[in-house]
């Protein structure tokens, strides 16, 4: 059976151009780049041309790139780091990734003071209430650029300069929204901004952390981090990554970061505009099919994430009959796939449970073809007749 | 020219087999191990049989081994994990690697009681000193099994008996141990023990902590670990390692990480014998070129760490020396190579700053063969006589 993979928001591919980049790094190139001799600096050098490509890609300085071990690790660094360094209040938005949730939730167990603020009927921080969480004091915002489920795009520009106004601190999670939207720091105005490999064709395993400093710093790898504010490393030994975070570098990895981060960049117009247009004709079919069916979320959103609600067909069900029609959807995001609970986004945009669980994701990519998009409907339209059929009793 | 590398306790090369497993998992098989769909099952089958290979060559169950991005990711979950669950006093050798040692500084500057044990001469930690150390309360012990500048072996049987009398719990970083000592869980007796890729020839950027629980549990991914102790998670989100890790499993690295597993089992006491005989030929034949020289560390070391004063010559001279005629060897470990301070572990040992100074860490690997050995001698060997010419002005 030819699979059809429609599930890019939770793993893409690596790209073949990427995992070649990658490949030298695993054999000869082996050394760790924390050795002085040839092997040692080889190594040292890939890492440093990885953040010098990263940099740029975000309109940052070279240290102000910190490489974790993924996007979860970064976001938790953004929110432990800051806290341990003192930061005594977390806001968070209701529609925000498990990483920062979860991570939010284990601090304020520990003491600090978390406001979690409400979303509208699209998915969109409401602006008022930050602004009155942002009247107690000094905090940490952190909030995603666009969401994982829906694809919703928030404001950040705007939320940066009310945060920055307030003497926050604003964290952003890009990990979707790098691949289609402006990420560079000065644009967005983030203080901390977190991406991740295996969304934008590159390998599993790897994230970083941009981390505004004040401005170009030498290399000298165990020099402290020139942030304008606190944050404490939640990883220490070596004194890696500026002190920020501790771990021999993951060379192939940091390596196949910077050429996923090169291959985005490629073509992100056209790419933005191809999938856009796949998205709208499975979004237009799946109306079709099912006459009531509706897109979760506002019109301001990424163009590879269409959020479905079809009401009456169970998101976990249809997801299954797709799979053994070697369709791969998903019913939310993977991270919270085996639980049982519906989607703490769509709950969070005021949609009832039973809406939250007949939604599925159908997220796209670059190498998602009109074949697979006519595909599925084809396949849906099939599944929606044999149900219909099953209605009768004689049948 | 033919580079020889002599640091193989710094990073391996990955071997080709070990890469040839983890290969399909970047391009083919590259689903996301939370999503429900086939992608993502056949993403989760990879990483159950790899965590089934390490559970069995560690003597551990299923769910008892839990993935990290780095060994020194997995130091830190033991010391912090354990603190943050409750655990008020840590207690620590003073030859520990970096990420146990400033770990365990930065849990002192939060409050945590840390007690840093001394080492006799030979780099074994004082037993008596331990002894001492236990009967003021219940702690985290963390000693590491062989240490990584010097090879020394702890007894670490011996330190469980007494770790656990005292009702603490013990960790063990077994990163050098791992491929050539038994590192069973019941042979040992550590509670917690820290593996990784990069030195048994599988990939920088995933560690292991084994987490002994309370027998075998359901494979059931969001269920919590069930330690007979208290340890919280230092990365939270989507309760991925049995709640005890949180993010994407990175596929291809845990798969490569296995594979190292079950590499360094094949033939395991006929390497240990080979490398162990190479060493012993360079050891003699650095004496005979520098009749002063000694070995740093006791009898019961590894096998492929030989840590060798040689009484003049300062270490980081003659390491770019070496560098610069194609052999790579290092003045301690990877992680303080920056740094200008003599060794820790040497220093601890009671030798005196000039000796830490004056000392290189040969390690060899499985690749290592007698040629290299050889031309080592001999490059040191002429690296001596020019020195030695250099004393005669007329030259």
């Amino acid at each position: 059976m030819v699979r059809i993979y429609l599930d890019y928001a939770a793993a893409t591919p690596v790209a073949p151009e990427v995992l070649r980049t990658m490949q030298p790094y695993f054999l000869e190139k082996f050394g760790n780049p924390g050795s002085l001799h040839s092997f040692g600096q080889a190594a040292q050098a890939a890492v440093d041309r990885a953040r010098e490509t990263i940099a740029r890609a975000l309109g940052a300085q070279f240290r102000e790139i910190i490489f974790t071990g993924s996007a979860t690790e970064a976001n938790n660094l953004a929110l432990r780091g800051a806290t341990a360094a003192g930061m005594k209040r977390v806001i968070v938005s209701a529609v925000e990734h498990e990483s920062v949730l979860e991570t939010a939730r284990s601090l304020k167990k520990a003491g600090v003071e978390v406001v979690e603020l409400p979303v509208d009927k699209d998915g969109v921080v409401k602006l008022p209430a930050l602004g009155k969480a942002l009247i107690a004091g000094p905090a940490l915002i952190s909030i995603l650029y666009a969401n994982n489920e829906t694809g919703t795009i928030q404001p950040i520009a705007k939320i940066s300069k009310m945060v920055h106004a307030a003497g926050g601190i604003l964290h952003t999670d890009a990990v979707q929204a790098l691949q289609f939207l402006d990420c560079r720091g000065d644009t967005l105005g983030a203080d901390l901004m977190t991406v991740s490999g295996h969304k934008i064709y590159g390998p599993k395993g790897v994230g970083a952390l941009y981390v505004r400093g004040k401005g170009p710093g030498s290399r000298a790898k165990n020099h402290a981090h020139p942030t304008p504010y606190s944050l404490s490393p939640i990883i220490a030994g070596g004194g890696q990554e500026f002190g920020l975070r501790s771990g021999t570098e993951n060379v192939p990895l940091i390596v196949g970061l910077a050429a996923a981060v090169e291959y985005i960049e490629k073509d992100k117009a056209k790419y933005a505009r191809q999938i856009a247009a796949m998205k709208e004709q499975i979004v237009r079919g799946i109306k079709k099919i099912y006459p009531r069916a509706q897109l979760n979320g506002g019109k301001n959103s990424l163009p590879h994430i269409a959020n479905v609600w079809i009401p009456g067909v169970l998101a976990q069900d249809l997801l299954i009959q797709l799979d053994l029609a070697g369709i791969a959807v998903s019913a939310g995001s993977a991270c919270t796939a085996r639980s049982s609970q519906p989607s703490h986004v769509l709950r969070a945009m005021g949609l009832s449970e039973s809406r939250a669980k007949q939604s599925i994701r159908v997220s796209l990519g670059r190498p998602t073809t009109n074949a697979e998009a006519t595909k599925l409907l084809k396949v849906l339209s099939s599944l929606r007749r044999q149900k219909a059929g099953n209605n009768f009793p004689s049948h």
